[in-house]
């Protein structure tokens, strides 16, 4: 652990609370527009499209094509599911820029803040530098580097795309810590070298979050929060 | 004005004061070791054989090859110039590493910290990631984003340097504005479409400096200082 000197986010579900971000904001667009739509029942459903999407870009089925592309022609699918017609481009853009928009959980900046005086803090999400570098404003995310699928042109677990980061930053795997609220980052992370943190964010999903409870391996960090990671890393 | 989203800076001379910081860091090591260097002729020779060393990869002579390496092929150069022999290894390395913790100009921290406020700030230097991070954690940086040549894998003022900035960030050069103190990175970068604010430093280069003491062209603010551009841009 001593040898940490950047620690890696993923960052929807782990730094911000995206279901109950994009809840808001889709029933303030429905309130406003008089859809009676269900904003829960909306972000799942956008966000339970998320891992097919990418799963054609990493089987090689499609190019990379960036997130907010894929959150856009995803959206247009809910809106279909959920019967709403004859929105606009710019309205349609509009709440597709809600995943730049997304709030941090309670402890995530205090948590950072303090790592930060540390370690290197990237991210290491499959969101574009723009839907990160937007978010970061919206939500004072102090980040020094956004990394991830758009610097290195591949989705995550895919090992390139923590390889990638290791490699700008000018270090050796062991040298990086990926912080993540999934299991399944942190193993695929685990594979490559990286040192690992859980934070368990049991809430993610709501009543339909069936996984991610707590840590199911050994990994190097277990915390309930961001300031539970800042106390284990003695910052 | 009105549309500019991101401020785009170069760093070496505009941010930091790179020529006093490495004569500082050269006359440490000199006394250390009883070397007898004169720090600012150590500066000086080793940032004259900056350009050059790009031009080769500008020109496609060489493939893309970032910062760190180029500095410390230069540093081999002026080592042999300046009579040193026999550093092993890390004490190269260390020295090479100093244009990682280039000091801040006095302004530069609070003049940016105003502006962040308002605008995404990006570097847009010929620095590769590594060292731009660094340095901003050596010297509390507080940039959105690192782009420039690593990123685009190509040295300014290469248009393609800049433009793969404005891509990145989704947005179009005229939302973009670059900020140097360097009149021909402003008049490549105005080419493209950019907005343009110059700052002089009329102390960069020493009783050597011969250009950049003032703006050539009527760029789009003007300034003094960063706390100068952060006045002019209503911050």
């Amino acid at each position: 652990m001593m040898m940490v000197k950047a620690l890696f986010f993923d960052v929807f579900g782990t730094v911000v609370d995206w279901r109950n971000s994009i809840a808001a904001e889709i029933d303030f667009f429905s309130d406003e527009k008089g859809l009676g739509l269900d904003g829960q029942a909306f972000a799942l459903s956008w966000r339970r499209r998320y891992v097919p999407a990418m799963a054609r870009i990493r089987s090689g089925e499609r190019g990379f094509i960036d997130l907010d592309t894929l959150h856009r022609e995803n959206l247009i699918e809910v809106l279909d599911e959920f019967g709403v017609k004859g929105l606009n481009d710019s309205e349609v853009e509009h709440l597709n820029m809600a995943w730049h928009r997304l709030n941090p959980w309670a402890d995530s900046v205090s948590g950072l803040t303090r790592l930060k005086s540390k370690f290197i803090l990237a991210t290491m999400s499959n969101g574009n530098v723009k839907l990160m570098v937007d978010m970061a404003k919206h939500g004072g995310l102090p980040w020094d580097m956004i990394l991830g699928a758009e610097i290195a042109q591949s989705y995550k677990p895919d090992p390139e795309t923590y390889l990638a980061g290791c490699r700008m930053l000018r270090l050796a795997p062991e040298e990086c810590m990926m912080v993540a609220a999934h299991n399944g980052d942190l193993v695929a992370a685990r594979a490559l070298g990286l040192k690992t943190a859980f934070i368990a964010r049991p809430t993610e999903y709501g009543p339909e979050q069936t996984v991610d409870f707590k840590a199911e391996h050994d990994f190097d960090v277990i915390a309930e929060s961001m300031e539970g990671v800042a106390d284990k890393l003695d910052c």
